[in-house]
């Protein structure tokens, strides 16, 4: 258990939940000022995805990731800006031709998922290490384009987050950091629960952390009723923690949350084990951020 | 440890290999050979792909299932035959248009996967539970298709081993155990060492085995030369074992194997560790095959 | 992790703490006094040692018991009761003689160790499960003493919580359950962050629980600072658990708790991660317990 | 896996096996040889014990172990001395006082524990990393004696094998490295599947190995019919291996070992899995020993 860890809100995400509550942000001045309320509440790192203000639904819109995290720098909450560069992987085979993207299918290149990172340069971004049955979707992200996407990273300056849905792509991150393509001490996200990943509980935790290296460090979630227990677990194992309505809607069964209710809820769990929360300070110290 | 276990020999797999050891089985004769030799030599079940005689390159062509299957069949050697139904799953973006697949690509329909299955009805087949960046190649298996094949499986009445190449494919054959698309104690396969899957070690077949119901029975294998540690690992785990020239190539450095030499090795390993291998004969009672 | 679990409170123990923190229950009516406020503060169970009211220091006097049991017995407020059966086990070679006890020596027969068990029969009572360096100290119980002792209980009709120190007395409690000895199903209680016993942390519980047959229950409490970080961890793992002043004198750094302090914080932990406390009736259904 | 693993023999110990076994050797002269015969068969250390030359029992005389040694070290036969230095520790309490040792108790000092090695010198000795319930009888090693003993090794510059036979001995090994008492890269042993210690499995020696620290070695043995599991899953997970008449007296149900013969079946495993036996010149590099 470390004396203090580092808390990320990832704020909206990209899912279909704004018609499943209220408090899911959606345009760039409600998603900026959910990140800064949770940042207000504690929260360390702020993790940023965009909507469509029409539809709701997730956007690769650089102007949208930019006038959000304008509204975030413009304001006088310090919060650590981890921009998604995951962006357009879903696929769903045609009816017609199993060989092509059919409807819901929805991807970018590298060199698009990497847009608003180059254009923004936020101190973090993240790098989603492999493809996987995500539910009924399939979440693309073919193993030259994830390396070219790290290199793109690296070049930019931005801290990667190297987001793992299973053991594979912990050896595929390990693989890019043995590449070259990963600098300073590599910085892994476990995210736990998502079917069809790993699951979210103690044994897969303490297995997953045990596949990095000496020098890196960890942060995991788990989605829906599992976030808070995460929180938990995920600090007393040593690692950082997330929350937010990208992972999980509800504060308890029934009650649904906004972002700053769910950090405020994570804050008290980790207090109450003994440990306390890194402000974002103390995280660009440990992290070894820069402007880039 | 368990007092016998069931060794499976993969023959051929769809690997590009054959041009890397002339012990790699092309033709149906071949592959319905080797077979024959790798029960001989003490394999309990034979694990069939097929390879286009001409190019020596992967084939889903049911008469080539056909004459191999028929070939061992008509053998006076018993042996367990398990058919692929991994099909055609590569798929590579193309350069132009990524939502559609380009060059490499080769996909199948859950009803294409199946049709050596439903034609020769086998005693066994494979389910790989899910979709996974397989090196530079994705090998795509939507979660749909995967239930339409374990329904077609099922009314078939073959016996679906349910590989799983990481632990979220666990948890989708556990699901599909949920949802009643597996007759019979469920028996997995964990398919380890692959980039990017999951690792070939204690730790991992630790975690692994404990993911699935108490009634279920399992089998693990590595890859290249994690092969024949992975069968002690299992062995001493409490599972099943496989080797095969689908999975690894050498005897020992530099010294390509056969088959049945592959299958003699794991053989005196076995029983250096006090098991022994179990007859085909024994091998149905365990899994209540029967002859569909 | 469970929908409600126990919560023990160990309201006094054995050790030289008296003079560490004045909220250490001495006397019989002190011990009975922390025990009724620790369960109106919400623990389901109270574990009782009791001391000699001159000197601050363990007894094993049976009246003493008796007086305790009586004072909470009396009250209005509804716990079950744990009486420790560890009794005298300490040993310190003598100088002069190595085979001989020597000065801090304490050591009970099974039979005395049992009497106020006996006498009292209360819901519950523990069995050690086996013998360990603590600390500088050896913990004295013999495999044949521990079995006389286990067959006492039995006849006895008390439910006993079999304590496990590490993970030897685990495969020795299995051991008593194997040859007869303990009735219903089995539960255990983990020891963790004893020196030198097992570790107070989330592999080391993992491991643990994973030793015990099908039909077990178990607890899991960490000693010290590791008090509080054991409650989640062992919640989250589906275990129960127990705070109290025989483990920990903290409620956090440089403050000292009360026993119903305590309390109050695991209750509000185990809220927070979105489980209950067991009501003492509750716990009397789980563990089949029956007023002997 | 590691390229090339340390085998120990433990050629006799000091177990009531002598009237089991015909092979096990009992007099200096027997045991020298039996230790030549396994370093010839591919030993590269032989541990050992003494015995009575009248009784066959267990025996501290100096004078025997000396004349053990004696034979080896004049044969031309090169192996690593691994003198044992668990001494007397057999306690089993007395019917009619149960603070002193009855029938059957054997205790040394650590002073004379320690007599064999500080007059021999071997190139290693055992240290016993805590009491433990033996079966029906008490192990005894109190921490103050433990540190005194690993006090007079350090002096001594003989290299300690640090004996676990549960999970907390190897936390009071890692207090004696954290004191200043263990030189070098501390060795740790895994004693495995003794009644009442750590069990003799994948699992349980993942958990111990993943307790060590970043620059310690370790092995591993299993006693019965575990020990040529062990040996195989000790190799696996990247430990070194452990034969001989002390943990087990068959070479396979129902046919008695010799010493060798374990040695010779132990050496087959290990190359039939890749791997390949340290010669004592390789281990004395790899373990930076040196003549006291
Ligand atoms: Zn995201
Ligand atoms: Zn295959
Ligand atoms: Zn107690
Ligand atoms: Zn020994």
């Amino acid at each position: 258990m470390n004396k203090k860890v580092m808390l990320s809100c990832a704020v909206t995400g990209a899912g279909d939940t704004t018609a499943k509550s209220p408090h899911v942000p959606i345009t760039p001045k409600e998603i900026a000022d959910s990140a800064i309320k949770a940042a207000k509440a504690g929260a360390t790192i702020a993790h940023i995805h965009v909507r469509d203000p029409e539809t709701g639904r997730s956007s690769h819109d650089v102007k949208l990731f930019q006038e959000t995290v304008e509204r975030i720098r413009e304001s006088e909450t310090d919060v650590i800006i981890n921009i998604t560069s995951g962006g357009g992987g879903d696929w769903i085979p045609s009816q017609e031709d199993p060989t092509k993207g059919g409807e819901g299918t929805d991807i970018q290149t590298p060199e698009e998922r990497h847009e608003p990172i180059a254009k923004l340069l936020p101190e973090m971004c993240t790098i989603d290490c492999g493809s996987i049955n995500f539910g009924n979707m399939l979440y693309v992200s073919p193993t030259d384009w994830l390396e070219k996407q790290a290199r793109l990273v690296q070049e930019s300056g931005v801290k990667p987050e190297l987001e793992c849905f299973d053991t594979g792509h912990i050896h595929f991150a390990n693989n890019l950091i043995d590449k070259g393509l990963i600098d300073g001490d590599p910085l892994y996200q476990f995210c736990l629960g998502i079917p069809w990943g790993a699951a979210a509980d103690a044994e897969t935790l303490s297995y997953m952390k045990s596949r990095i290296p000496a020098n890196g460090r960890w942060a995991a979630f788990g989605i829906g009723r599992m976030q808070m227990p995460l929180v938990a677990e995920s600090l007393l194992q040593g690692g950082n923690i997330r929350v937010g309505l990208e992972d999980n809607l509800y504060l308890k069964k029934g009650q649904l949350a906004t972002n700053e209710q769910l950090v405020d809820k994570a804050v008290g769990i980790v207090q109450s084990l003994g440990s306390d929360i890194m402000t974002p300070a103390e995280a660009r110290q440990e992290l070894n951020l820069f402007t880039p």
